[in-house]
């Protein structure tokens, strides 16, 4: 067989604010690779077929001599993120070819994963009959954030309120429905009717859309709140602060609003310490050895079953990377963000 | 005996930025009382020597409708807070006269303590042949304050390095000393230099005038930090965030360069999630129940003997204590602001 077009997403420019599909990314075909031929020594040749597109992406577009918690992307190589991909060939013993794999995967439509990083290993995935994409979501790296971060730090009581914010994204509306069956008043914002239609239907009690209502309006209303799950930061961090019950519990997840260069000047911080608020900046890979194996022996089969709802929105084309990266930070998003890089 | 002045100082006036003497609060002689005959009624009639002047105060200086963790004042009515006294005539078993009392006070020159607040029951003193003063400070709600959050949030480890904002304070000096007795690397700041003086003194490693030496750069020379003691917010809080170690703890005990109508915009939340920070809300009183007891067992006696070192700052005259509130919000106060209310 002859080689093939191995299409990639470069990062090209680091960005000041937004980031922009062909400049701040750039797709390249230029590269071609022999499917048959290339050596693998010792590795295992795969096809990708999902790239996730997260909100943290943001961060690793950075000068790389900025030291954050993820690494920064390299100018003029591919992007990295968890992806899903098919095995095509292997050497090595624990995987074949069919195999479907999920891991930290290059922005190209092929690659040869041989050392891969040891704390993300390529991981072999069951197969219970979903759509492999939701292994990006609900069922990866987004539905582990939720699920670790719920377990390590909510500690909900009878009774307790949480909100919720990016309810509609695969964290926040895992989170709604992990503190749904716990049994607490749930809360939750998101910035379309569609969106805020999606997480009612997931259980939440009190939707609403922060374009529309404010948020220390909605919480002034329904709460004080005992739980608060923050993706966004600013606005509505500063009016879960406001209606924070004494010694509520703030699990830090992500601070969107802030990642292109806006900066809302947060007031409430005293009541961090007048109503002895508890917050717990929270990333997920630390957790992984705590939480990693229970969280795939439980959540993929209720996924499955249909427990927990997720939504997604699928981009058809490596070569959309860069524009379902925009979307992502703009909130236009309906659902986790995936890249459909190949049919099977 | 006749009746004599019973001097009080009245909230007569909510502030709109700092606190200010004879306007915020008056200095009262029109009341007398008859120290022989006023009616007990099951309680102790007690003779003011000490009140303590606190930072917080300021934040009770407000209109009483809103809620917050510490009573508002009453207008018109004495302030209240922390004071040593001693008992002049008692109707209860528990206390004799010439006892040595610490509780909750008025800010009068005498009064009757009667059915006294469940939470802030009056304390009989042990006699450790100190300046009773101390028991507002070190041996006092500051002391405790330090004690207490020190041993709940800070969870140091061998090479930790910690850094304590208002480090000639009565709570800041007293973390220092703590941070130094764990083994730490301290890092402490004052905003003068007779107060760095003060805090190398007592063992911090680093000292400085956040004054004269921006905050962030002693940090990113000294740090990264591992434990943040935080009085103060703002500007030092900003650099504690952008100079924290992964997995730091922030014990968030006060925010003072907000308490008078000034809003510094905090820049780095972000770090919250991005270095897994945890923030601790810290107030004393909730912890009372948990260590008060081994408190007063350990701390008066080592500061008898020299263990724990302390300085004051005593205003003589209750019509002064308008002055020492301001001094304290303005930072003015050497050392822990006591006013000296009466002779034995």
């Amino acid at each position: 067989m002859a080689p093939v077009t191995n299409g990639r997403v470069l990062f090209n420019e680091i960005p000041a604010g937004y980031p922009e599909p062909g400049k701040t990314t750039v797709y390249d075909d230029s590269q071609k690779i022999d499917l048959e031929r290339i050596p693998l020594n010792g590795g295992i040749l795969i096809k990708t077929l999902f790239l996730s597109i997260d909100p943290y992406l943001r961060g690793r577009m950075r000068d790389a001599s900025i030291p954050s918690y993820s690494p920064a992307f390299v100018l003029g190589e591919p992007l990295t993120n968890y992806g899903v991909g098919v095995v095509l060939r292997s050497e090595r013993a624990a995987f074949e070819p069919g195999d479907h794999v999920y891991g930290w995967f290059p922005f190209q439509q092929f690659f040869v994963a041989q050392d891969d990083d040891p704390k993300r290993p390529i991981r072999k995935l069951d197969d219970y009959k979903m759509p492999w994409s939701v292994y990006t979501g609900v069922c990866g790296m987004p539905g582990q954030t939720a699920y670790y971060g719920w377990k390590e730090f909510a500690n909900p009581k009878p009774g307790d309120v949480a909100f919720v914010t990016a309810g509609a994204g695969p964290v926040g509306s895992m989170v709604i429905q992990l503190a749904k069956a716990d049994g607490l008043k749930v809360i939750a914002s998101a910035g379309s009717e569609e969106k805020v239609a999606f997480i009612r239907d997931i259980g939440a009690d009190v939707a609403f859309n922060y374009k529309t209502e404010r948020t220390v309006d909605v919480l002034r209303r329904e709460g004080p709140i005992n739980v608060y799950w923050d993706n966004v930061g600013g606005e509505s961090l500063d009016a879960a602060l406001e209606t924070a019950a004494t010694g509520a519990n703030f699990i830090e997840c992500g601070m969107i609003t802030g990642y292109n260069g806006e900066s809302y000047h947060v007031k409430n911080l005293d009541k961090i310490f007048a109503k002895r608020l508890k917050l717990f900046g929270h990333l997920v890979s630390p957790l992984h050895p705590k939480y990693q194996e229970q969280f795939y022996k439980e959540i993929p089969p209720r996924v499955a079953r249909g427990e927990f709802k997720y939504t997604e929105d699928i981009k058809h084309g490596l070569h959309l990377a860069g524009h379902a990266i925009e979307d992502v930070q703009r909130g236009k998003n309906k659902g986790k963000s995936v890249v459909l890089v190949a049919e099977e």
